[in-house]
């Protein structure tokens, strides 16, 4: 069933591409969601629709009663859990989207009563396809390379990528002083708009770090088990491994993810008291 | 005459993109330049090669005499000042090549008597490829949207986004403060790891303000002409028209780039002093 399931969340994130992809760059339009720094467009509301309804629409065709399978949606307020939920970001990168900056995500994870079983994301612009299954590995596709296994190295300090998201008005001061923190002691420091692709490229041994301290469930759901069957782990500013509440939708997470060797390191950059 | 050079440059550059791709990926050696999060691979000394032979052979071919052609090439302790010169930098993005990440641009400049005359950015995974020609504007040819005249647009602050690239570690907690004074203001933050496509970001009305402690001439011969082309304009800290020094090639500059109807409200934001 997990293979079906699978099959059918890569083939709705390959339908979400083609109207991203479609959308890129012909609208500027945008709707302030709760900042200026926090927007949405028509192409979030209709790529989540897209997605919702092939989702539906191909579980019932697997035999799942429709009333069994729930949503966990970005652009809606109304979430509920069910046996079956799937829970998306339809357009994760809206910014970058806007903008012009041919670098997003769709994100669709699963969850079987209320544990994460597998995960989708999708990169329209690259055609690169993550996913992930719960015990049994996750796996990146592109063009370039074709299908690949991903295992996480830890890498020495000194050679890190760190992805530094900033994610808004109340917390940016604490995140450029963790930024700080780390960044003499590490290669490089990137922010490139899109926190599951942060995710998903801390998978594929691109970046080794990523801080946030403000997403979502919607965020993370897919991607972090992406990274976890690679054998990273996402963390909480406590150092405590991460649990993703499937019911409070409104949560946001402190996080950092890496390779569990990286662990103690990065939370000791994490400290606000530090002096540079 | 112009014409053919920027012929002669665009081939350059494609050659030299099929040498970053062939490689990408399929080494992960490279050698430490001043620090560890400075580096240079076979690639770079691979692309540079590749472009001086290509420009060397055009432009014999287009009647100059060899003596009369200079390089200034960022892999290479010795510069030369002639009648025409190119300005290269043959992996804009050494970092993002050799952690996995498909962000990087060749930039090549022509000066003729050490004026800026031709440049020529393109990015080898996007085939994006950038031009300018001094008085003649600058322009920009993809897969999606063909070829476009680039017309930089003054956009409200609370749309911009911003990119700040990190220069190294006796400036970056002076970048990070003027990152801080900027971020609420704003509508993004990005770091992609490459300067040379941050400034065609900007002509093409992607990125909006470009903010910089430490760039080389090779950075910035050629995106800055593309860039002033399309209307922008590049300044240093004090607010006036950044000079590019072809001689002392060892210069390092502090510049902030954007439309001219920002410059004022940019260098607002560029004190040390500023309370957040």
């Amino acid at each position: 069933m997990d293979d079906s399931i699978l099959a059918l969340m890569v083939k709705a994130a390959e339908k979400s591409a083609q109207i991203i992809r479609k959308d890129f760059c012909q609208s500027k339009n945008y709707q302030y969601k709760t900042s200026h720094i926090d927007i949405v467009t028509k192409t979030d509301f209709d790529s989540q629709s897209c997605i919702h309804n092939y989702l539906i629409s191909g579980m019932k065709d697997l035999g799942i009663n429709e009333e069994e399978i729930g949503f966990i949606e970005e652009e809606n307020g109304k979430n509920f859990i069910k046996k079956h939920n799937f829970i998306v970001d339809p357009l994760d990168g809206t910014t970058n989207f806007t903008s012009g900056i041919p670098i997003c995500c769709i994100s669709i994870g699963y969850s079987l009563n209320q544990e994460i079983k597998i995960g989708v994301a999708l990169n329209p612009f690259s055609n690169t396809l993550y996913w992930g299954i719960k015990g049994r590995g996750s796996f990146v596709k592109d063009k370039l390379f074709g299908k690949r296994h991903l295992q996480l190295l830890a890498k020495p300090t000194k050679s890190w990528i760190v992805s530094g998201h900033l994610n808004g008005l109340d917390v940016f001061l604490d995140q450029f002083k963790i930024y700080q923190n780390i960044y003499p002691h590490v290669r490089g420091f990137r922010n490139i708009g899109s926190l599951v692709l942060d995710l998903c490229l801390t998978a594929e041994n691109v970046l080794d770090v990523v801080l946030n301290k403000g997403c979502s469930v919607w965020d993370i759901a897919a991607a972090g088990l992406i990274l976890s069957e690679s054998g990273g782990q996402l963390y909480n500013d406590l150092g405590q491994g991460l649990q993703i509440d499937l019911v409070d939708t409104k949560k946001k997470y402190y996080l950092y993810a890496c390779h569990p060797d990286l662990k103690e390191e990065v939370l000791s950059f994490l400290s606000l008291d530090l002096e540079v």
